[in-house]
């Protein structure tokens, strides 16, 4: 089985490591827009090839991921639009993809089966891809009316291979989830440490900051034009969680002249994390 | 040498264990209000006797470390009126600490080093408490007027026993630096952790948060009491970075209309952090 893998870094070069360990595939093409990346990609076989384009590289191919910052997925896809081959994807956001699938495949889009996986890192690039990323951690698929079940079926298999728990659900539902629980607290990351960064103090602030700040602030390490991306396709639920998120900062604000009120708060805050880690 | 702790938690049992550790400590009496937390620490030899009051405690002690929540310092500072010896903290804070401490102990706040140890953790109670705890970790003084050298040298001495690295500040600026590095972050994460909690659908979103949120929310599994405290306490300096942090939401939702100069924001957030990271 041939795998392309359009965008070969955390995503798309774990998924190509994953499933070249699990024997499932025997032979992966890399495209993507950084030489110095796939040369790495090559020397840590992650992959067997380079393609010049997506197109070139699905030639053959049985599966395609297209593992790119979703704002480049338009022509991508467009360059897809003749190939046979089933489609899959990692991008972050999925009402945006599908709207770029439909628009570059047309009828084709039957063959691609949108996929999220929730396995980011800080860490980007095919040096941080590694066979285990998505081993225990969750797959969405959001499927299209078009896909086969048997097109399903086997986007679904491959993802089991790399060791991912795999689940559906709609794409609407899929973004104002990962609004919620990914895209604002990394906007808020962001926030903080650009915020601490523009002072006069900045260097004083930063030698202060202890584990709490560099935990909260991990994810302020991302990747600029990947969370560029997901931000603006994701712009509309995105912006409605900092408006709600504003709105429990201005109850806290109300709440500090009122200690037991606020330290419920923060107990109520506390029970809800701790049941989640016990739980998950 | 004989040392009274005040609050045998995650800060005061440390300091006890690392001073003991170091030899230099031959004996530690311990106050609290919770019993099965002061068995544990006579159990875990944290402590080697409870007394029943702070007074009680410092009765022929060479140093007390009073480590309870900052909102307890008025009370356990007016029981140590009558003590001669040597007093240092553990709190967050030092401005409210200050001031219950020249409300507490009139002329005698001479013999009241105040100290903040930067080494927080979400665990809290004798139970987290480690001998590790401050190894290579920051504690700031925040010397009165009226302290005398040798007394500043002997608390300086003591927590560098413990295994940190001590340094001087002002306590208005040391609590203006924690409000930005580490009391904001603390309010945004319960923040956040409490508005998912609270929908309806938040056993879903729990369900699909990762690594970045569980990162990210850490420091919402602090101890509620303690942060209260130190939230109230630091009010004013609070308040203003709430405000502060609000203005820099309000660029980045203009920005999604603006994608090159957001990334430019999320590539200057990274790497300040990178920097930050590199250097610390």
């Amino acid at each position: 089985m041939k795998l392309a893998v359009v965008g070969v870094g955390l995503i798309g070069g774990s998924f190509a490591l994953a499933l070249k360990q699990a024997k499932a595939v025997s032979q992966v093409v890399g495209v993507g827009r950084n030489a110095a990346n796939l040369k790495l990609a090559l020397e840590r076989g992650i992959i067997d090839s380079i393609a010049p384009d997506a197109a070139s590289a699905a030639r053959g191919a049985d599966l395609v991921l297209v593992a790119t910052p979703v704002g480049q997925y338009l022509n991508v896809l467009k360059s897809l639009e003749k190939t046979s081959a089933l489609i899959t994807d990692g991008g972050s956001t999925k009402r945006d993809v599908i709207a770029a699938a439909r628009q570059a495949l047309g009828k084709g889009v039957a063959r691609f089966v949108p996929a999220h996986p929730i396995a980011g890192a800080e860490k980007s690039g095919a040096a941080a891809a590694s066979a285990q990323l998505f081993r225990g951690r969750r797959v969405v698929l959001t499927p299209l009316p078009e896909n086969s079940s048997s097109d399903l079926e086997r986007v679904e298999a491959a993802w089991k291979t790399a060791g991912a728990n795999v689940s559906r659900m709609p794409a609407d539902e899929h973004d104002a989830v990962l609004a919620t629980v990914s895209h604002l607290p990394h906007l808020l990351a962001f926030a903080l440490v650009h915020d601490v960064a523009q002072r006069r103090n900045s260097e004083q602030l930063f030698s202060f900051a202890a584990g709490g700040f560099r935990d909260f602030t991990r994810i302020a390490s991302s990747h600029p034009e990947m969370w560029r991306d997901i931000c603006v396709a994701n712009r509309d639920l995105l912006l409605a969680e900092v408006k709600r998120f504003s709105s429990k900062l201005e109850e806290i604000q109300r709440l500090l002249d009122h200690p037991a009120e606020l330290e419920k708060l923060f107990a109520e805050a506390r029970a809800a994390r701790e049941q989640w880690i016990r739980s998950s």
